[in-house]
């Protein structure tokens, strides 16, 4: 039997791919690695905080999913949520917890498999954007696991990766170009993402 | 000064780019062949009819709008429209073009500009599907002549051409691979694209 998977990607300018000239970012490269003909669709918008997210995240992904296909959703963010703003973080770290429990939650609820990938560092916000993203993304995994849910990490390794940071720094500060979003595929891949692609009907587990 | 433009483009499983191996589909190669750092959001859904694109439009579109920036909308749909289901074509032609006019028109009070592109064939859904969509894609066009908004016909020219059939059949019918997809965009790209890519601030003519 051939499986009708759909993956809808949700998240910040990191999911969208900004900055990459080829226009594939990591949800492109990553999908061009995998078997099976996979409806995808990326829904990532620059700047959401995982606040912004919440707010969108159903009205959009439910008219892309049918009631019979092996529905998935990818969602990443975070890096925007440490940005501070005006005096203060855009979105304390125990709302962005709140928000992605709240999505994983309904997630599982609607039968939709979820696989969460980690916040990307943003190189040029300062050593204190880079702790609290950090920090972040160690709640985010151990929220994830207490849900026996995949979480992919990407900061520490993308903060620490010459091209990522080369790119990043060459370009806006924040995003690479198609080397580090290759790097970032990369990682996805070696990690959990086969593993969970392959699984039928995990939502029903 | 560096423009920040922003362009969606919304429509049916072309859009989307169904059926590429390499999920970058026509705008995915497009984007790739235009110069300027563009914020690209890819809203195709497989199966959507104008109808379906006309509902969720503005409620998708206007979040990634921004005030200031150079906002954009690419339409393209009418190849579900004109499938027969149950007896009957799943929309009118007349409402499909009174619903791309609803489209076009709220676009340029939102200020944002729009271009069209027409519906590609389905190469195996028979001579009266591709009559009425040869039919329905000249009534886009003279509905765009008439507003001055560039349309960039499809239908006969991807009938005629042997890598979109060839890969079509060789696939589900309908959709192309990564050399019919490559075909398609070489189309967008040699018409009005880097003309209307180019014009400044076009939606207040």
């Amino acid at each position: 039997m051939i499986r009708d998977t759909r993956i809808c990607f949700i998240g910040d300018s990191f999911v969208q791919g900004t900055g990459d000239p080829e226009y594939r970012g990591w949800v492109g490269r990553v999908l061009a690695e995998t078997r099976g003909d996979i409806t995808a669709f990326n829904l990532g918008i620059r700047r959401n905080t995982s606040e912004d997210v919440r707010l969108r995240c159903w009205q959009e992904v439910l008219p892309r999913t049918l009631p019979d296909a092996d529905n998935r959703l990818v969602v990443s963010f975070g890096s925007n949520d440490t940005v501070v703003e005006d005096g203060r973080v855009r979105v304390d770290p125990a709302r962005c917890l709140d928000n992605l429990a709240a999505i994983l939650d309904e997630s599982r609820r609607r039968a939709i498999a979820p696989l969460v990938v980690g916040p990307p560092p943003v190189i040029d916000a300062g050593d204190a954007h880079a702790r609290r993203t950090l920090h972040l993304a160690d709640g985010m995994a151990a929220l994830c696991r207490a849900r026996h849910i995949p979480f992919i990490a990407t900061t520490r390794a993308l903060a620490d990766h010459p091209v990522w940071t080369r790119e990043a720094m060459a370009g806006d500060g924040a995003h690479p170009g198609a080397g580090g979003y290759r790097t970032l595929a990369g990682l996805v891949l070696t990690r959990q993402w086969h593993e969970w692609i392959a699984r039928a009907d995990q939502h029903r587990s």
